[in-house]
């Protein structure tokens, strides 16, 4: 079988969305990257601000509502029709929830030929990654670093800690299944 | 029945992503709010300058290629999934193929209760708007102004040319049919 | 003499900084502008969270302290000097003090040939248009339409509850003072 | 006598940026950080694709025009006002002209104390950033990574190849003079 979705995990700063450009740049067929990121920005600015929504605290703490978990769910079975309608998918997600957030995706994605893959930084690395972006609450990467691999389970795990994102990139490439001769 | 999916169709700089955010304020439920923009952005940094992919011309043209086509099928179903998955979803598009456009998301969104709603706005003036975001190539507000509705079927229209965006949302949310008594 | 800079005053989503890029566009001479937005993001991430920075309430009121003060007034400066050395220069800004704000740009800009600006937005529009542009807190557009403009002299005042961002700034363009013949 | 401004001058995605805000995180007084893109985001969008401003060739390649460097001139009088009024000041920027870049800085600063950075990156490390960012051309960190720096003279350089950006800064800050006792 073909390799149809790859799934990123790992926590906030850890570099999961600059692997997933890097994968774009390297795979030879087009794959759309989507990231939960984007999910937060389609939601309603008032679920931002909200018990039943999502919220980031101050110490970088995320908590999430039912009403984000009802249209996470949707979004889930979204992604997973866009693979099973042909494109190529990178999934740049954070497991809060560890095995359990895995297992809402092996439910959503099922039938599908999924890459799972770990993304690890040190916690202090990933500290002063969140720094220098300057766009993240300080201590997300952090509180993240180690609580988003609790029980999940990979076909492959990379380090940020001390290998560029496109060298993470190329050893993620070279594991995908594909049927081509 | 209950409207799953607004469809906001008009030209680029016609005010559709602000009446969205306007819909999500106003509408007592929550609502996912997509937009081709986020579309093209999830695919690979190499697909915005091939021919394959999607070309912005320096005069404001848009020409789409084989492999958007492709993605962009696989991304209507998936918007598609996450509506009959119990998201209630606004789509922010430009139909750059007018009623084929319509056509494609017809069949994608087979099914859902949708509400096609036109985003009209005068040609010069939607020019005039283009130019103070600053973040568009000047061009595309004047060529889509037209093209974008070319054949295309609503439930509703609205016009910013002289009503904001607030109130273009309140017109359309009081349109959304709805099951409750 | 001719103006080396133009000042634009007013609330938050009164459409400053729209009509300070169709300015550019407009005019013949190539303009730099300038926005308290951008001191604001060259200060360090620590003074967004701390009373002797800036504070961005929830209910949209906005406090500065006394670090911010002092860079702000190097910054004012800095400005000025831009203008002196011979760029001509677009100040996006609000008055958070009023009238005691018009002094200090004044004690800055000493010297130069001034056009003070008042863009004005009738409170419930500009409040409309914070939600569809979605970036900023609600309530500042509210609490600053008038405030900004507490006792504060201008040269011309345009009003963009009814007339476009490019329309306002051809009347600022046509205002210009100029020793050309 | 106390350090005024810090000068980070190095290629396209060499890190400047990122040692610019962990320099803030980690400096005890209030740093204001100021780049050239901050001065080519406050030009008029007509001078980004005109010969007279600044143009981003498909290769990388950046070339400059008369009207750029009349802007540029004075931004760098305005910035050196900033810290003779009294701010703190960290200047990031590309040196596309080396040392003749160095010198049009040198005799805007005159009489400021000055601490001189180099922040280097291997060219291939670099190029790698550059897709894992996303948002530059591809090519203009290859095409800077060594001639930023040609006939360039420092106080101190920094390398991101190897060695975090909060490290490098924590380098950097142990480096600033100061009349403190």
């Amino acid at each position: 079988m073909t390799t149809q979705v790859i799934v990123l995990n790992g926590g906030s700063s850890s570099g999961k969305s600059g692997i997933a450009r890097c994968l774009q740049a390297v795979l030879p067929d087009p794959w759309l990257a989507v990231s939960v990121d984007t999910l937060v920005e389609a939601m309603p600015a008032s679920m931002r601000t909200s018990e039943a929504g999502i919220e980031f605290a101050a110490d970088g703490g995320v908590s999430v509502g039912r009403e984000f978990r009802e249209l996470e769910a949707a979004w889930m079975e979204g992604i997973a029709a866009m693979a099973r309608a042909g494109a190529r998918v990178i999934v740049d997600d954070v497991f809060l929830g560890g095995a359990e957030s895995q297992q809402r995706w092996q439910k959503a994605l099922d039938g599908l030929d999924v890459l799972w893959v770990g993304v690890r930084c040190e916690s202090a690395v990933a500290a002063g990654r969140e720094i220098a972006r300057g766009d993240r609450a300080q201590g997300m990467a952090a509180s993240q670093a180690e609580a988003a691999h609790r029980g999940v389970l990979y076909d492959l795990e990379v380090d940020t800690t001390r290998t560029e994102s496109l060298e993470c990139a190329r050893t993620i490439a070279a594991q995908l299944s594909s049927s081509r001769p």
